[in-house]
């Protein structure tokens, strides 16, 4: 399909696989985008989002509920760890509140990949706001399952039939 | 001294006490609310709650996702810690995923306080669903700031006029 | 071999494969031999062990190093999760502070599974005084790879032959 | 103002006080010291330990058993967390394993703080073979308690005076 364009082999780098990737979970995962987040970038291993407090995630203190730094942090680690379309899903995370976050605040998640082998994966996300203040530090770990996460022989965006 | 009225000794229990903060502490926590939780039980050290997997906690599996459960775990744990009304954050917490949760499914969390000393405290929250499967093991660890949850000397629900 | 022994049934059993497993374990273990750990009792998920807390295991602050206490519920775990006798490593640990230990003290750690399914375990130890004062929680996630931790049909402790 | 001493500047600040807690610890530290390690470097919030994998510290496996890299990442994190001189604990700690780590590997722990205020603060410590890889990633809470490491008057260390 996409044959005749110029971008066909780019396609079929990891990089452009793990943006498929993003495109086809971003689209299928509701609750990241009831949440308001964004993917900002993905590669193999790595992923960055943003997302904005509102005042439906604050808690008793006026201050983002824990639950929703989680949320944003498990989310970006889902599209760093499945980047490489294979599917993995968390088996551990654990996160370390720094700093409170405040309605309005523009956040950003950045996930690194720590270590890959065997079935397993562990991955640091650090949650800052636009200061530049870190907020929280996640680390998740995750396991490999069957499967795929698009089919990368119909996607259209994988595919490089030139002809 | 208001001993001697028939509502002293219970409102001023610890129990009353954490059955009034539990009351303020949700009344005041959209982030709970606006995800359905509800607040089953609380005792000192101790809270129960309830919460149904909506659409739009799925993930791309159509399955709760793990953010939506953390934050389910964090609040228990949150209405654990404060239950004796002293001003108790979260320091970090740590999840690790059972089994999955889906649309419909009602859920309830439980916290224990496994340990309270200085500052600290150290909380399990087991989060089930109907058939008694745990789908999650939360242990979060608190942390005690200065000042109360609720003002026990200006809390009607904790004062013995009873006009 | 030896199948109509009286022995054989029980022989076979998961109680005794876990026995025979734990047995070899703690032979081939120098550390937790080093650190003067036995094994108490072993079944399938399950292990308890003791250590007594010594002069060389002390800190500055004349309490058990952490790490020791670590070691021990770390051992404990890896006994829990290998009772199967399917080759299992651990993937990561964490573990939380309760009371601390001194010389003397004989200590009790005692691994309990939580979960099991596909590679992964998740186990909860539990380290406690003689007077049952609990002083850290460990929590422990297992990974299974290739291979046994015995031969069954090669170990004596699982052979019948009684002469 | 101890301008006029040539150690007094260095010997009032951070760093000198750092090295001077750190000397204090590790003499009276006698598990540390009998895992053979040894404290490379240390200042405000951060600390480098060395330790050679030795054959009693070897598991069934022949690896180093994950209680040593645990409390060998332990220690060094002690040292990081006191380093100010203000007594300070662990609360809970978690550690994830990336690679196994075989007899004689000389291996080098580094911890950073990640995090500090109020009472608590967090560390990340990660351990590595002569090669670079890292064998372990290791996270500490550390809670503030009374008291010093060191009695700043008295230590010798700490003292400027030149006569």
């Amino acid at each position: 399909m996409a044959a005749d364009t110029p971008q066909g082999p780019l396609n079929h780098s990891e990089q452009s696989l793990a943006m498929a990737v993003g495109a086809a979970m971003h689209a299928r995962d509701g609750a990241s985008q009831s949440l308001g987040m964004t993917l900002v970038s993905i590669a193999p291993g790595h992923a960055r989002m943003t997302m904005t407090v509102r005042a439906d995630m604050l808690n008793g203190h006026r201050t983002c509920h824990g639950g929703f730094l989680f949320a944003f942090a498990d989310s970006t680690f889902a599209f760093a760890c499945n980047s490489r379309n294979e599917n993995t899903v968390a088996a551990g995370c654990s996160i370390d509140y720094l700093a409170p976050g405040f309605e309005g605040d523009v956040l950003t998640a950045e996930a690194v990949e720590q270590s890959l082998g065997g079935r397993l994966g562990l991955y640091d996300v650090t949650v800052s706001n636009a200061e530049g203040s870190r907020l929280a530090l996640f680390r998740g770990k995750s396991y490999r399952i069957k499967g795929e996460v698009i089919n990368e022989s119909l996607d259209p965006a994988l595919s490089n039939s030139t002809s």
